[in-house]
């Protein structure tokens, strides 16, 4: 049995090998990081050249650090890291994040190099995380090894990443324009020990987490993580984006991560047997991300639609279709609703065009009625209702949505807002901030719903 | 020979009937927004109920107004149309938009009515747009029909609109979030006289209008109108929303605007013999005009692709690959300034993983290098730029990008930014002034090149 990763999120202490006081080395950004966030362990600042940075104490080595350390980060060129994993074998130190490039992923000895790594982990048993990673943030434990600057919002999704960059501006992206936030960021590099199936096995029992995205270059031990991930599935959705699928990708990626082509058809259809959401487009995870930490799952595929005009109605009725959602028939009550709040001349139905009902009884209560009805309604399983503010045509207050959508455990509201950019940008942000997700296009709230649908089967157990 | 539609356009003076003094009136509205435009030719409310309307003098029909009449604007409801549109034929009028609804998207008796107008239309030598929309806006004209509130931005792009809100908010969508605005604004509506076909004829001599996007519900004539747009499509592109593809759609579409369902697949296969781009998502309206607006096409399907990580470069080359496009092999001098500009270790290649030269030599010159080298290489058709703006890491001034991209006049340069939130609107909003085009993920980056590379096509004669 392996050791657990739990010390990798929350240890009571750390060093960074590497610390430097010049505020444009990586090694000075990472206890930057760690002072900002109030972790509250120690930190051992190590370098020869300083007996003071950031106004901690440094040490010429990791030797002369007293008792026990929890967690190393190694900062140094990949050609001195062989040197410090011994020290660090010597010291008994179990957990290491090692964050230079430089190894399988250059040349042929770099290839050699990161055999040895993995020979010194093995035998003197330490846990390492990379190389040519940023390695963890861990939020509810206000850490983080990352040599990325900014924030990190703290929320109940959780990110396995390939690689550091592209990690740091998923999360700075996250972070600064989005409401759900990040539980823990797991930047796996090279794997040559943690891999994704060990991430999905640390996220299965975290309570912290409720929804993992992923960013798969390579992966290795495909079984296992197959295994892992179709056990973790069942618990949580795990939406993930499997780069290097053609093979202009897959040549990208070997001199990127050294990862191996695979046959992609065949990881389409193991990530499907495996119940993870596979998506092609970088903006899915975080459009997808949003709508699980949100919104409960829907029981079905019947779905009530709400258009701001006729033409994104039949937009939205195209999507639909094609993504798999059948249009919700109404109830009678509903119907009746919808037909009072209408000008009598109105014909409705599904997707109910709204702009009529507003002309006639006002836009808070055209909205008011339309959802309330459908949350009521046995035949719709999920609700997507599009807006269009424009001035004069805004909700004063679109509590009432989020309200709706918290009386119903089973039945998803999305949304999207199209037009005025300001408002509908405040929009997304009013409604975002109460847990309904608003996309730009009724393409994105409809395709979030699907995944959303397609979980919830997974969940019950049929893929 | 049928008459110009020049006076939608530019007419010297106008009537509204149907103008009202009350604020939230779309017979207000349309008044208000001919003032706010700053309208040159003269108004004429119509009225029998008041004798001045927003400080103009209101008449009781369009009989008492002396003299010619350019353009009529209808607001009255459905079932008062039909004698208005009597008066407007003695008193000599020939052009007329018709707003209201009630025509045959919604019962038999609409279908009659709507009948009787194209009678009345085609005996008296009237041109009709509508009913059942917003109709004109002429931004190099300062003239509008709508009745939707919002300022349009004036610019390069044309919009072939079927229905009157979806038209407002992509209009109001493009003026307030866009930099490339629009020339003119042409909703359709039910097209009982003035189509698709027509509108393309007009736009093919307009001198105001490089780029002609449009929403399709239904197509009245679809043989002229692939005729036209065939033509067209040889000196302007055309980008087309053709929605009611589904059944369920479709069905949305008949009680939308009383579109006949057609076999999609025939739809695609027409518009790709005639040269008109289709697209599918509603965003895509948007971010293919702009690429149109901005950037120049390019001669071939070559890429050079700046990835702010590798991992951004592997889902870069994946999505290029997807869509048609080549990796270019860049020159040896590209490669070698490539190579000078990162540490030693670094092998270099396209994509072309930016942030070891970032590290290297600061992110300016950096990208500097990248830019200029691809412009100049011979091997290198069109420039896929990524940015990963983070604290620290933010171009000082952009402006060698629109500087190198004007020096080639069929090289075009596309970028995306991801992360820090703040930032990357910032990066959109200053390049994209500077008429870079700037887009939130690899995907649609190259979504706009392989468009613009088709279009290079489509106008060269090949479909």
């Amino acid at each position: 049995m392996r050791m657990s990763l739990d010390l990798f999120f929350k240890p009571k202490s750390v060093a960074v090998v590497g610390a430097s006081p010049k505020p444009e080395k990586l090694g000075y950004i990472v206890i930057e990081n760690l002072i900002k966030m109030g972790y509250p362990g120690k930190i051992y600042p190590v370098n020869p050249n300083y007996t003071e940075i950031q106004g901690l104490r440094a040490y010429p080595s990791v030797k002369n650090i007293p008792g026990l350390i929890d967690l190393v980060i190694i900062l140094v060129p990949a050609d001195a890291v062989i040197e410090v994993l011994k020290e660090l074998a010597e010291k008994g130190v179990k957990h290491v994040v090692i964050s230079a490039g430089g190894f399988s992923e250059v040349d042929e000895e770099g290839v050699k190099r990161q055999r040895e790594i993995v020979e010194i982990g093995r035998n003197a048993g330490i846990r390492i995380i990379g190389p040519n990673t940023t390695g963890i943030v861990s939020t509810p434990d206000r850490f983080s090894t990352t040599f990325v600057r900014g924030y990190v919002r703290p929320g109940t999704v959780a990110y396995v990443a390939q690689t550091g960059i592209f990690g740091g501006l998923t999360s700075s992206l996250i972070s600064t324009r989005e409401y759900f936030g990040i539980s823990r960021i797991i930047g796996l590099g090279n794997k040559v020990d943690v891999d994704d199936a060990d991430a999905l096995e640390y996220l299965e029992n975290d309570p912290e987490t409720k929804v993992i995205i992923m960013h798969i270059e390579g992966l290795k031990e495909s079984r296992r993580f197959l295994e892992v991930a179709r056990r973790v599935s069942r618990k949580k959705p795990i939406v993930a984006l499997k780069a290097g699928k053609t093979p202009a990708g897959a040549k990208a990626s070997h001199s990127h991560t050294a990862s191996l082509a695979t046959n992609d058809a065949i990881v389409d259809a193991a990530f499907k047997q495996a119940g993870v959401i596979r998506v092609s487009n970088y903006m899915d995870l975080v459009n997808y991300a949003k709508a699980f930490a949100y919104q409960q799952l829907p029981r079905g595929n019947r779905i009530g639609v709400i258009s701001p005009s006729g033409g994104l109605g039949v937009m939205t009725a195209d999507v639909c279709q094609t993504v798999g959602l059948d249009l919700a028939r109404f109830s009678d009550e509903t119907l009746s609703n919808f037909k009072e709040a209408s000008p009598s001349i109105i014909e409705v139905g599904n997707p109910y065009d709204i702009w009529p009902s507003i002309t006639k009884i006002g836009i808070d209560t055209a909205y008011k009625i339309a959802i309330e009805s459908m949350i009521k309604d046995e035949n719709v399983d999920s609700i997507l209702a599009g807006f269009g503010p424009a001035e004069g045509f805004e909700l004063r207050d679109p509590s009432f949505i989020s309200a709706a959508s918290r009386k119903h455990r089973d039945k998803p509201i999305v949304t999207y807002a199209t037009g005025d950019w300001r408002m509908v940008e405040q929009m997304r942000q009013t409604l975002e901030k109460q847990s309904v997700p608003v996309y730009y296009s009724p393409e994105d709230a409809a395709q979030a719903l699907t995944v959303m649908h397609r979980y919830s089967r997974i969940r019950a157990g049929s893929r």
